[in-house]
């Protein structure tokens, strides 16, 4: 017993208590004083923590199944009180585990990433494949005295080419090429001799592509030979942490001086958390990583590597660099080899960055197709604008709506989450999970207001109205669920144990998201003399997109009037295009062209973009 | 006193002992615990050390001045009875400081590399002056909302090149940018952004190029702009306290695991004292230095980058590599900058270093300048052969006879060595530093042996003769100086307090090393079917070479017969190829091409070796 103490809270705690996370059968063994939402995501389970673990937001709820935790706390138990919490519900951020704990997390399973196989796509673009790393095999012929070649050069004569190597490849040669006859493997990246392995191991080499969201990270494991997508995963950015969104964390840097490091770190345990599940899930040998890419927004790009962005958070907005890079992965401290390295997609500007660079080149919004729109949906909305070989581009900040923050009973689509809206002479929902409703998504936020407007119950101008306001078309049977509520006027979606309401805030907070991107969507157009009709195709990315519908979106003027069938869902098309960027010289050199040569229009202190998002803030007519 | 305890020698000792070296005048804070030789060393004072501090060869000899420090021991006590130390001196190696003390160490002035000032050298090579170093002060126009182009990007497009720049380098820039008015200075090495100071630092560039020998390392400090030789300096290479020679370094690697890192960390301490002095005295700021060149034998190659070099030390001899590399000073800890890099010029074979590389560089070995031989004598003699564009180059096992070592009163050429020897009817001694002779030098030795051979006292043969059997043309009064000593003849160089004997073991000691030499010499110009009376220039490198008359080195064989005035001493060659590679591009690649296209002929195994080393043993006939 002398090695275990009592803790504060009476448990028994072990030196280092182990989580189970259910139903993604993941265990972590964890540091005393972690708490249940630190040791989940430390799982690389994706965990929504909008307040950052201050318990205020009550979204980390978990379902806690076996185990002894730290005590309830005043917190979680206000929440208990007004019926967030039931059952063997608990808050996360307010539990420390301290033995052996069993939770259940429910996940979403629209989180991991879309199938997006890209199964159409030519990695090679209409070249020969050209993987950025080789691997050759060779058999040596022994030195003696009449051939005293050293180890190196012997190797490179064989191999026949004129290759850099460092001293730390070269001094494990002289063992390596004499344990093995001889017989060895040489990888190659570029015009460096990366390492030397026993053996014939040609047939092993793997990459993985990283898409570094501000709310999630998702991993692309490819096989660097074929180009092959072996597996892909999710997980939380351990950042949100820190705060749900880029301006928080940007902020973090600037008041603490451990908060750059602190962040970097973070973004690197969700990856090295990612990086040990993908290899491990495939069985693939740790030392076999040779290669990854990072697509990211510009402020990801920079926390990644730990380049200050504080110039990128004030007029004039400058980030520190653009450009790709090539980054040794021990840089970074990431869980790959020595000889890894990451290479991070070029970034468009200081709000345009690399994800959609890669979402251009994954989506071919560089060639000529005609007049198109690619649309990434977040807390920053980023439109492109393509007609022949030219591209406009703007962001636009949209605030969180989109993500169910900043809506009063918003959460991620989650299981719980309601996810889509249909409104006639009654309310349809449809669940996550199919469980009982216990909040809205943006999907759900953004149909109900659809619905809504179109039913009209919701005004042009975005207010909801009282029941006795109505026009005679709206539905009887729907007037009851109209009440006052959070300080306005309020829309009843369910009723019962667990109601989940739509808030006037909330509406509003929809307005100024939706009319942030109408807004850019309509400069953009207005820069090249286009309208609306011109458009041929509207790409919406990103998963939130996949999400959404077409007509939702129209209906609420997010998107200018067209025809509901040239919208298209493209998936994580920033994935695709770092797994492209992955497994394809030419694709990487694509990339580079496509960053450099997309125009980028700032919006802030841009002459007409008030007056164009004052007038995108009212709904369009109904009918 | 709480800080302060009392040592096992009784006297009281401070936490760190601090000893000051005169007349060097450096002092050094050591660790308690650290010897006088282990401190001296510390302080890059040269010092001679052959029984890797057992107390054995009695060389490190010193005067202590004042302090206290360890009491004498049995050891030290043993030479003293026999006369091996007078006055205030003691033995380094035996005695620890204890607290503050002051020592004086007699240094060989010309121990301090030779001015080699390669005034009358075109660093330039004819063409174009180019360094490898690169500095560009840029006044930038600062970001608006009209110009949001990112800070690297900015100073990219201003220094209009296409560099890489590291994450660390980005780091700085939105600070430094912003601190600075947008007033930097770019440095650039090859295609990289290597580092951005603030404001003008164009001026200030400086380098260090490495001559990595066996027992001394040797420092040149350069402006890399100009490509002038500041200043340079000389000290041990610290890894003589693990053996004298290259073999037993090598054996050392492969008798202890931590063997080889710790013969890299003492290399690496060497060259760490010697930047840190280089600067200092130079008044120049430690992070602008960007570059070093080294250049050494393939084994001190190895042990620098820690290289295992088992398969060097034993048959077919293989070195890992030979080409050159550019390894960035922070993988070695070396104290330069992160950004700065150590160019390692190329070996040619495995005991043909890019010491001789360097040196062929130097003296124009490249260049068809007719039949010429350089020859860089030392433990290992290396010799290179020229005519017109080629060049052939062998390595001889000599011993270490012509560093003083394994020659019973052999020392290294400092103060009390005999460093030259004339004899006629007496013995006329040259001693460096003018005081009483105490041992020989390798110059002497060979002077001694040539004049002793001249006049009769030793015979062809090698044997020194009995007085009794000279010939008659031997002065008489010679004869009293031949007498039995040290199991064998011996002839007396000097009388009285310290005698200074040449025994026939050092004799024959001699002629292995010279036979050595000459074997090789031979058999390259049996190669290409030429003679001795072919060469038009012999050219000898190095320190010792320099200290050498020609007349000794045909009178004793080592040499093939030819005119006295065909032999041209050229100093640290090698040191000044080092320093041409480090302030000229054009010049690190000719090294290239000159280790590539130099051929090697392996005398281990080769078939006519031991017949002309035989025939090479005895001396030249004389008159």
């Amino acid at each position: 017993m002398t090695a275990r103490r009592r803790n504060r809270g009476g448990g028994v705690k072990g030196e280092h208590p182990i989580l189970t996370i259910l139903p993604a059968r993941r265990t972590v063994r964890v540091s005393p004083g972690t708490t249940l939402a630190e040791a989940v995501a430390q799982a690389g389970i994706f965990f929504s923590q909008d307040c950052g673990g201050r318990g205020t937001c009550g979204k980390c709820r978990l379902r806690l199944l076996s185990g002894a935790v730290t005590p309830t706390t005043e917190i979680e138990e206000k929440h208990r009180q007004q019926g967030h919490l039931q059952g063997q519900e608990v808050l996360a951020c307010q539990r420390q585990p301290l033995d052996r704990v069993t939770v259940y997390v429910e996940n979403d399973p629209t989180d991991r990433p879309s199938a997006l196989t890209g199964k159409d796509i030519d990695p090679g673009d209409g070249q020969a494949p050209a993987p950025h790393v080789l691997k050759q095999f060779q058999v040596l012929a022994p030195p003696s005295l009449a051939d005293q070649t050293p180890d190196l050069e012997r190797l490179l004569h064989a191999l026949d080419a004129d290759l850099t190597a460092t001293p730390g490849v070269i001094a494990t040669l002289p063992e390596l090429l004499r344990k093995n006859e001889f017989n060895v493997t040489a990888v190659i990246f570029r015009d460096r001799l990366v390492a030397v392995e026993g053996g014939d191991t040609s047939g092993e080499a793997y990459g993985i592509a990283l898409d570094i969201g501000t709310t999630t990270v998702a991993g692309y494991l490819a096989d660097l030979r074929t180009g092959a997508l072996l597996d892909s995963m999710a997980a939380m950015n351990r950042q949100a942490r820190i705060g749900a969104d880029v301006m928080t964390r940007v902020a973090h840097t600037l008041e603490d001086p451990e908060g750059l490091a602190r962040l970097q770190g973070d973004v690197v345990a969700s990856v090295n958390g990612m990086i040990d599940a993908l290899l491990a899930q495939n069985g693939i040998d740790p030392s076999r990583l040779y290669l990854l890419t990072a697509a990211g927004n510009t402020v990801m790009s920079h926390l990644l590597l730990g380049v200050p962005s504080r110039a990128l958070a004030q007029a004039p907005f400058v980030p520190a660099f653009r450009s790709r890079l090539v980054v040794p992965t021990r840089r970074l401290c990431l869980r790959a080899p020595a000889y890894a390295r990451l290479l991070v997609m070029p970034n468009i500007a200081g709000y345009v960055g690399s994800d959609i660079t890669a979402a251009i080149l994954a989506t071919d919004m560089d060639r000529p197709r005609g007049i198109r729109l690619l649309i990434d949906l977040g807390t920053n909305g980023e439109i492109v604008l393509a007609q022949g070989l030219r591209r406009v581009t703007c962001s636009t900040a949209a605030g969180p709506a989109f993500e169910g923050a900043g809506i009063r009973q918003g959460m991620r689509a989650e299981a719980g989450a309601i996810s889509a809206v249909r409104i006639g002479d009654d309310v349809r929902l449809s669940v996550v999970g199919g469980a009982a409703p216990r909040g809205i998504c943006g999907s759900g936020l953004v149909d109900a207001v659809a619905e809504l407007v179109r039913i009209g119950i919701i005004d042009q101008s975005g207010r909801l109205r009282r029941a006795e306001s109505c026009p005679a078309s709206v539905p009887r049977a729907l007037l009851p669920r109209l009440r006052t509520g959070g300080g306005g006027n309020a829309f009843w979606l369910t009723e019962g144990e667990t109601e989940v309401i739509l808030h006037q805030q909330d509406v509003r907070a929809l307005q100024l998201a939706k009319g942030a991107i109408r807004a850019g969507i309509e400069i953009l157009l207005d820069r090249w003399g286009l309208t609306a009709a011109d458009l041929e195709e509207v790409l919406l990315a990103g998963v939130f997109g996949s999400r959404l519908k077409a007509e939702s979106l129209l209906a609420i003027g997010l998107l200018p009037p067209l025809a509901p069938e040239k919208i298209r869902p493209v998936g994580n098309a920033a994935g695709l295009g770092a797994w492209l960027s992955l497994i394809s010289m030419p694709q990487w050199e694509r990339a580079a062209v496509i960053a450099a040569g997309t125009e980028h229009v700032e919006l802030s202190g841009h002459p007409a973009f008030q007056s164009r998002f004052v007038e995108a803030l009212d709904f369009p007519p109904t009918g």
